[in-house]
């Protein structure tokens, strides 16, 4: 009788906020690059349940959080950099109206703060108004959009491999979402490495457990 | 022997300026109703070489510029109103980059007329600079971006028919072009509808001119 043939490995797409939000980030060091180190190692362990890639634009995202020799020297071996084929992936045709509906609501709101920043220049707050109205007219344009060549990375990365994405970014989990992309909560990743390695020390004696 | 079979008829999908243009309206009539009527005309007769669609949300916007007993009783007829199939319609994941590339360059230069608006403001010149604000945000943000659903249901429609889209609209076209879609100059369409119905009217006549 054949041999039952182990599953396939869960494919995972990273963004660098799984290593520089602070909150996710301590999961696997007190700072970036340690929890690069501590993930790489982790996740070599694992590399027959999940395989990891990353677009190479986030790559040069997360190594400006980092000096040279911070980078693991198995970094590329254990986390596949590899670029979605750009020409080749396919979306449908609805995010577009989505993309242009989000943009236009935030164009129009960029122009109120704008204009309420009009409205409140006197003569003598001219550069302060103008910090102001350029965090609120950030804030109103791009918080929340879709809005870098890295998340589209990301994104379609995540459609091209099947992979299941691991980002705290609202926008990248919101697009994924639409496109029906698997998500893993970046917050659990630890707990799901862990559990993941402790089975493959003690097979036996989890599977007994079961039958009991 | 077998008789050689017509050509298949080619597919044109309208947009509104085709007829509300000035210039390229005027092919067909003094106005927005007598250019409609013309085309429907010319349309029905044409329709072995050429079969029209539109987007209906492209039909609701013509029809803003016609009294209700201006649409001629046979538009529905001459001219397929059918949306995309949104959901079914993919695009090229790269069409994503350059819409982002597009939006966030806009973006910055709208922060840049807002910064100039407030440093422009004096005590009695509040109105009359937000008015000047409102011009140049939205020229800078909105002219040629592809910023609305009709806009998105005629480039879908063209590519999910592979017809030729018929447009003047200058972000349409710039898109229809990047997705490979087939153009066809709405300034020609008139000397276009005229010629193939002169070939219909003396077909033997041209075939016997071109074998001598």
């Amino acid at each position: 009788m054949p041999k039952s043939r182990a599953p396939e490995p869960v494919r995972l797409v990273l963004d660098t906020s799984v290593f520089t939000n602070p909150e996710t980030g301590s999961q696997f060091g007190g700072n970036t690059a340690e929890a690069v180190g501590t993930f790489v190692e982790l996740a070599r362990l694992a590399a027959s349940k999940l395989r990891c890639a990353m677009p190479p634009s986030i790559f040069d995202e997360l190594k400006t959080f980092l000096a040279a020799d911070e980078v693991p020297s198995d970094f590329e071996y254990v986390i596949a950099l590899k670029a979605p084929n750009r020409y080749n992936v396919l979306v449908p045709g609805f995010l577009l109206y989505e993309l242009i509906d989000d943009i236009r609501m935030r164009i129009d709101r960029g122009l109120r703060v704008a204009e309420k920043a009009v409205r409140a220049t006197g003569p003598k707050n001219v550069d302060a108004t103008i910090t102001r109205l350029r965090g609120e007219y950030r804030e109103a344009l791009r918080a929340g959009l879709l809005d870098s060549r890295e998340d589209v990375d990301l994104i379609l990365l995540a459609r091209e491999l099947d992979a299941a994405l691991v980002s705290s970014d609202r926008a990248v989990v919101t697009w994924a979402e639409r496109l029906g992309i698997r998500l893993i909560d970046p917050d659990q990743l630890r707990r799901l490495f862990d559990g993941l390695l402790e089975d493959e020390d003690a097979p036996r004696a989890r599977r007994d457990q079961s039958t009991t």
